[in-house]
């Protein structure tokens, strides 16, 4: 199936329209019309190659939504039609026992990306969602509620997932005292999805500013960390921090508003974090973790949650062919709170 | 009740004999006469003051055991002659949560250190092992299992419980893959601790000249961790590591190791410990935390535990006016396990 998307030919050069052929269908595969498709800071890193691991023609984007349009001759799980939604993954072992604990993300063989990674059959370096078509094996499809509404539906598969899996890891739920620092993409979805679980939901934030979104967005209170006498006041307070932050910073000064064995999960910052001191969390046993997305039971599982809550992302709408000013934005952290490509709006 | 100690007058000078009172007994105090003490590498900081919180003289040992000689008019829980046991906490507040949990180290109020610590009834600064005497409401005090060797159980009431505790809070027993880092005081008893609990133990170490103690402590299996290919087939193997390096170090190296849904224990550094890179903790929701000794109730239990298992640490024993000279030794870290004095063989 030839199809078009946005690629990057190398590091920092603009997305521009790339034309390629999906793989031919196999008997377990779903060919996907995408609609929508999220924009993660993910796609921005792997555009400039900040990992190191890109491999060029790039065409990034793991929070697809879209509609059935063929299925491989096996498929028992969707039909042409169906709303259909694709993450950060599309393919495992589906063997070890990651893989069978529902726990894919874990894949002891490497999950397989839904860009820029090597197809497990083809050798072929997958594509994403800046485009207008993906294959995808069955499995690694998820169904988007009837009620979700598909236009902001995109950001839930990894800006979603990432924030609701830790939240169910720490077992948070009504009586939870629940901090989220960093306000971005994650945060914004951490604080709604952790207040529609039942917790008391605190915003840690370095500015004053943060306070009126944080409070729009449904959090309870809100805890201005440049000031100190407030966070002696926070200390014991929180059995679990969500921190969003995607950049290397210091985490010390949250570790002491920890209760005894509470956790600080990162799932902002993918690299080195500041020296740590061990004194808070030697005087209360308390724990620092880190989380990856989820599972694809659990992706659906949260689809499910946020369609029964009605809770969706704040997104602000592009076409495709913004795509480079909307990098730039990112870069900037200008934007409430998500990007959304809309497919059928774009011209390419 | 007059005593006589070794105290140090002044940071980094020799301990000398030092007479004190002990205060009068109230009506829930127990006084004991210590027979043997253990010494403890924060016995040598405190001396250091390496901390900055050290009042002068000051009289360290929190490894304590020792006889009943005299009880206050409302002691319930031992009789005049009884084997007993202190170890770092001699006080709390007794009304908090955690006290309530029997958690009495995390007491919300602070709990009252065995030595350099203000009694929260006399203001006095109490004073530790290194004595003839001391004075411990009976809440505080241990009953020492009549099986227990009296001459090497001293160890077990920080070194022991220190290990004891975090084995217990993650679960481990029969079928649990379990590793140690660091192989002094600390790390000796981690993997005595671990074996009879049922786990699978493996010593991690920098130096091939450590097998052979390991194994001979009862450790299953040894890893070199300057050894990659080692670590590399190692990678995703133990539920539990349990770090008992007391300098700052790096513990990314070992983060790999851990399953998914692992934890690494800091039970030795006290402040920072070098850089993490959170990339081997977001691959597998791997997790680090850091424990403090255990409760009251928790340091009985691990006391009757080594009497069942019949579990007692390696010591040398020294008298009271060696103690200079085994400082200097422990510095070095040249000690197979730890250092007890003896007290009725000394001569001051």
């Amino acid at each position: 199936m030839k199809t078009i998307g946005f690629a990057a030919e190398s590091a920092h050069s603009p997305l521009q329209p790339y034309e390629y052929d999906c793989r031919p269908l196999r008997e377990d595969d779903v060919a996907i019309e995408i609609l929508y498709s999220g924009v993660c800071h993910s796609d921005l890193h792997t555009v400039n190659n900040d990992w190191g691991w890109t491999v060029f023609p790039t065409v990034p984007g793991h929070e697809i939504v879209g509609r059935v349009v063929e299925v491989g001759s096996q498929v028992s799980r969707y039909k042409v039609g169906d709303q259909v939604a694709v993450g950060c993954m599309v393919d495992s072992c589906q063997s070890c026992s990651q893989c069978h604990s529902g726990e894919e993300q874990f894949c002891e063989a490497g999950f397989t990306q839904t860009y820029n990674s090597v197809d497990r059959h083809t050798q072929a370096i997958t594509k994403g969602g800046f485009a207008k078509h993906i294959v995808v094996r069955q499995e690694f499809v998820l169904s988007i509620p009837k009620s979700l509404d598909l236009a902001k539906a995109a950001p839930l598969l990894c800006a979603g997932i990432t924030t609701y899996s830790p939240l169910r890891t720490w077992n948070v739920g009504p009586g939870s005292q629940v901090a989220i620092i960093g306000m971005g993409g994650l945060g914004h979805m951490a604080i709604k999805l952790a207040v529609a679980m039942g917790a008391h939901v605190t915003v840690i934030s370095r500015s004053q500013d943060k306070q009126g979104d944080a409070l729009d967005l449904g959090a309870n209170d809100f805890l201005l960390s440049s000031e100190p006498e407030s966070m002696e006041l926070s200390a014991n307070r929180f059995d679990l921090i969500l921190d969003t932050v995607p950049v290397k910073h210091d985490i010390t000064p949250y570790l002491p508003l920890l209760k005894v064995d509470g956790t600080l999960t990162l799932v902002g910052q993918v690299g080195p974090i500041a020296e740590v001191n061990t004194v808070p969390m030697v005087m209360g046993r308390r724990r620092i973790a880190a989380s990856l997305i989820g599972g694809i039971a659990q992706t659906q599982e949260m689809l499910d949650f946020c369609a029964k809550m009605n809770i969706l992302p704040e997104v602000e709408m592009i076409k495709m062919e913004e795509i480079n000013q909307a990098f730039e934005r990112l870069e900037r952290a200008d934007v409430r709170y998500r990007f959304v490509i809309d497919m059928q709006a774009s011209s390419f």
